[in-house]
């Protein structure tokens, strides 16, 4: 079995006793300001995102970068420039990203790298594989039957293709519907080149956890290879993958990277975001889990305000007096943290962190900010969700070719 | 996840220190007169089969019972008289049984296991399902691709079908080219509900094998399950699996015994095989990994005289007066036990038995009856074997279903 690319892969992810915790399955901080994402770039071996490569990008595509890539949210990488490369040579790639499904509506955390994937596909014209985890969630989820995951699987389909995607040049897939011998045989080869303790040691599996766990990461990394995919690839090995995901998701791609040599297939080369803050603060990510640290594609106008004027943690002072003298904390405030992932105009955000560092702009206003820019997300996704029906998730799974010739 | 079934569960098949060798992957024995089954009953926790359960299953088929039943080489079963119940009352149920291919053409060794399964679904008329572990093959054997092993496999399968089965009765299919989603939902079930440990227990796998070894076992598990095949099943849950099979083989249905519940199936019902001794002597079976401890299907008579008479080990005593005064023992001699295996006549059978034994029959001429009998069995799978072509083999492999209804 080959090499990890990783220098410290003996150090499973999930054992750091100190700092903060950051695997596939469980995300925390210990500092108010959340994740040392420096710290991360380090740990994980991957790169900072430079504003070269920003400019690049911008520069070959002819588009302005997305908000989240020019203010830092995707701020690491793996080869991102041996996309920018295959872009320029004309050389073909994909997009591949994915989604574990929820039981409930997706919140912003989970539609952050749709938007973000939205942006690159219309940047860059390539396909777009989005893969639905519905097998992970029935292997992590005791009380879970199939049936279930895959229900609720096509659920949160329908919110993802709210987010604006074009059946033409996308193929959403949920495991459980795809499965079929191309898909399994990448899975296998992978299977195959990586050892039962380089798993352990990445993913920090243990003797208690179930076979499933221990094979799927297999199943997240298969998708990496245009291969799994012969009616749009038409079974052609040679072509990259971008893959657009938060940093929590390296573990699997680390691996994938490390076997992709033995598959005679390029490695995938990966673009990483920091996580959506909880209502509650930066130490934690929006989590399903707990509804109130949250924001569902399904709130009302109503619940998203109390929510934010509820729940936000706030960078303010105790006084409006103290407020005023000595300026709230950006850093820290999630009603900021918000607008800096949604607010497209440059401009106003730097108004705005003006007026809030200074103190002449109070809590109440800032939130209410906030409330506006998020609910204006949420209404634009609702006013395209109610328009996605059955049939319209069946455009987007059916398996066929999409509009790019192979 | 639940109870193993096995009592000494904790004790990992592989490690027994002393005494008789019996994985999937090696068979060895101490004895002369080879594995010590009566042992291997206890610690295995299977079952004899009585001559009750031989008489009941002749009653209720009305056909003489195959004999290698007779003879004792298909010696244990779990729960086969659960079958016999469902035959008797008229409620369905199919054989599953299965091969991992080798890179040559199969030899006696692995052909027995279909002789009998021939036999069972000519005297119960059921459905017949073969799986062929071609990616089994690709993750234990370091130098083989996916389309070697593929292709070795369809071979495999073409000597399969030479044992004489009904294509409107048999679906045999690859794992690399049947995976789909109903398999593979069984798959992710057994995944879930098996730990590592558990794994580990049974199977005796290390942190060094792969993680596709690892993943494998609930792959050989799920043909159990009827629902693995809509096509031939319509999705029924309630249909009882018999499975012919080496004793080797029941680690995997240990493992899918005890998740059988959990998938609200019925466990299956298994009837176990002695290992067709090498030519060189009990100690070891016949394995393909060792050309001149095998008879191929693809051996000429010549080939089949010459090795019986070089390497057949023999119960025969050093001189002919020794013999004459104290006699063979057929008990090791290797041509008396491919006897057993392969001349039909019980009468003759036991003629030659006696007078191996007293004295009056020399060694030479036992090797020419068992040349006679060996030659004779791979002739009539030969004249069959020329007549399967590529067509035939997609008679056999297509997803459609059999002529039961069910």
């Amino acid at each position: 079995a080959p090499e990890l690319e990783r220098k410290s892969s003996q150090e499973s992810s999930s054992s750091s006793e100190k700092g903060d915790v950051i695997t596939p399955w469980d995300v925390s901080a210990e500092a108010a300001t959340g994740v040392d994402y420096n710290k991360l770039i380090v740990r994980f071996g991957v790169k900072k995102i430079t504003d070269d490569l920003v400019d690049r990008l911008e520069r070959l595509t002819g588009k302005r970068a997305h908000p989240m890539l020019r203010r830092g949210m995707f701020f690491a990488h793996r080869d991102f420039s041996q996309i920018l490369d295959r872009y320029e040579k004309g050389e073909p790639f994909f997009l591949y990203t994915g989604r574990g499904p929820s039981s409930r509506s997706l919140h912003l955390g989970h539609l952050l790298p749709f938007f973000f994937t939205k942006y690159l596909q219309e940047a860059l014209d390539v396909p777009l594989i989005i893969q639905m985890t519905d097998d992970e969630k029935f292997i992590w989820r005791s009380d879970l039957t199939v049936g279930e995951s895959k229900k609720m699987t096509k659920e949160n389909m329908k919110d993802i293709i709210s987010v604006g995607f074009d059946p033409e040049k996308t193929f959403i897939f949920q495991d459980f519907e795809y499965m079929c011998p191309p898909f399994y045989e990448n899975i296998v080869r992978i299977w195959k080149y990586v050892t039962g303790n380089q798993a352990r040691s990445i993913f920090g599996f243990i003797g208690e956890d179930s076979m499933g766990k221990a094979a799927f990461p297999a199943i997240e990394a298969a998708p990496c290879f245009a291969s799994s995919f012969p009616h749009i690839f038409k079974g052609r090995k040679d072509i990259g993958c971008l893959i657009p995901c938060g940093i929590d998701q390296d573990p699997y791609f680390r691996m994938c990277r490390d076997v992709a040599p033995r598959l005679n297939s390029p490695k995938p080369s990966l673009i990483y975001s920091k996580f959506l803050p909880a209502l509650q603060g930066s130490q934690c990510k929006m989590a399903a889990s707990d509804a109130n640290s949250c924001i569902y594609l399904s709130d009302t106008p109503k619940e998203i305000k109390n929510k934010i004027n509820k729940y936000a943690f706030s960078g303010g002072r105790p006084t409006v007096e103290e407020h005023r003298e000595k300026g709230g904390d950006c850093e820290i405030d999630i009603s900021y943290q918000f607008l800096t992932y949604f607010m497209e105009d440059d401009q106003r955000l730097e108004e705005i962190r003006l007026a809030y560092s200074s103190g002449q702009m109070l809590t109440g206003e800032l939130k209410k900010i906030a409330i506006e820019e998020v609910t204006r997300v949420i209404n634009e996704m609702q006013s395209r969700r109610v328009s996605i029906t059955d049939e319209v998730v069946d455009l987007f799974t059916s398996v066929r070719p999409l509009k790019y010739t192979f």
